[in-house]
């Protein structure tokens, strides 16, 4: 999947990826109201605003970004009815030829981490395979070691996917607990478990944009690693800081922006509610120059 | 909920909890028969599996133990399905009068996290409430920091929930990035913002059996940290090991066991599958009198 990542990079020339990560407060009022009135006020209603807001974000984007990354925790927050428009975004972004990267940040051990894998593993059924998650590739919580992430490496390796393993995230907070020097040395060595035939592993690793020399240093660290970098925009990143979160070769990172892409309409008084892919599509080319810009 | 928690197990002479971790091995013929014959070779037969499973296990132990803690990654493997009998199993468990942990071990950040606290915290719609996930309290990683814990100490204080955040886990490769004592040092801090009034903080610690010094340490640094305790039985802890995980005054602690009870009947020839039941009550009435007797 690190292979076809970069292919779509490189065809659409844009290492970004748009974060669909949708909340209450951002559903433009006409989709809003049309919801409220078919489903009341209910968690129905709101998992089918998501989805239309969704479907306008893809169809805008979908020839000038390479990926999408729901984020599953919005979805989640909805109970059922959320986390079954998680899996009807998937399987429209699929169907407009986008990579999915499922921002699931799961972490746990043995039979349970085993079970997790089934995001990107499927599932079979006396025989019968589902595969009912349908992501491309899923972000994991290193926190209880490799224990953790063995069972996802075997779908890396065979069915195509990827992962994304923490190692130093955008929040202040991060501090507190990740050392990420640590985190890198394993995440590069549980890498060479699952190589691509690009140079980099399907075992890449999470690094917020938001502190630029530590980046440098994690990709000096992790030559063969494929960054997920969250923190762009919104949370303070910009494309002259990410240079170095970049491999040599121009590759090797993935920038995500969730809220600066998908909520552009709220932030710029040319666009109404009913223009918002129109202005996330604006925002995603403007994020795709400044990143370009950069390197 | 501690509060409430030190009342059942109190009410039950019981500190341990049954970890509702199905998996499909585990279910009994002619539960997995009559599903298979019901909905065929699908995820909604091998959900109902789990749900019949799990609500005869309710009815077995509801009167001997003061809790139930759902694994959500058994359930979730399942797609959509499995998160409906997730909710269902939890719905069940509480008609019972069971407090119910749901074992998610989320952890994000910003509004991702707040999007995750609404397992404890619930929605408002419009003005409209809903509770759709139902747990009493979580599991949460701690590996992005105090941002991914802040948003659920509100619902712990103002809706009388709980939270047990990994400290320690109970696998071998914990050791690879787990501070404990670093991690201890912060959840013991974070939980004065939510004590209960027996002395212990509903801001709890998920503290493996595994590791029978470290937990009498951890219990050292931090005397008001309810402790979770996964890993008796299966996984190798055993009663005698877990005398210092309590506190002084006997209560802080409560001690999982999931396929040592649930499983049991696959154990002991004396029960077939019509008995699981049985064999449960009994293999949670045994492990009650281990724990007991080494206090």
């Amino acid at each position: 999947m690190i292979d076809r990542l970069i292919r779509k990079i490189e065809e659409t020339g844009n290492p970004s990826v748009a974060g669909l990560d949708p909340v209450y407060e951002m559903i433009p009022e006409n989709i809003k109201s049309q919801m409220l009135k078919s489903y009341g006020k209910t968690p129905k209603a709101v998992a089918e605003m998501f989805f239309a807001f969704n479907k306008g974000l893809i169809d805008s984007l979908c020839d000038i970004v390479p990926a999408v990354k729901p984020q599953i925790a919005m979805y989640e927050k909805y109970g059922l009815d959320g986390i079954r428009v998680y899996l009807d975004t998937i399987s429209y972004a699929k169907e407009k030829g986008l990579i999915v990267i499922g921002d699931i940040k799961r972490g746990d051990i043995s039979t349970t981490a085993e079970a997790y894998a089934a995001h990107i593993g499927g599932v079979s059924i006396e025989g019968e395979y589902f595969d009912l998650w349908k992501e491309d590739a899923v972000t994991l919580s290193p926190y209880m070691g490799f224990d953790a992430i063995e069972p996802f490496i075997k779908p890396c390796n065979e069915l195509d996917k990827a992962i994304f393993i923490l190692v130093k995230t955008s929040n202040p907070s991060s501090t507190e607990l990740q050392d990420h020097e640590k985190a890198a040395e394993f995440v590069s060595k549980w890498g060479e478990l699952a190589m691509g035939g690009n140079g980099y592993s399907k075992v890449g690793a999470v690094v917020g944009a938001t502190f630029k020399g530590q980046g440098e240093r994690l990709r000096e660290l992790m030559p063969h690693t494929f960054f997920l970098v969250p923190g762009y925009g919104a949370q303070g990143g910009k494309g002259e800081d990410l240079k170095g979160f970049f491999g040599t070769d121009g590759r090797g990172c993935i920038v995500n922006s969730s809220r600066g892409i998908i909520a552009a309409y709220l932030k710029d008084a040319r666009y109404g509610g009913q223009n918002f892919g129109d202005a996330a599509r604006e925002a995603a080319l403007l994020m795709k120059d400044d990143i370009k810009g950069a390197l």
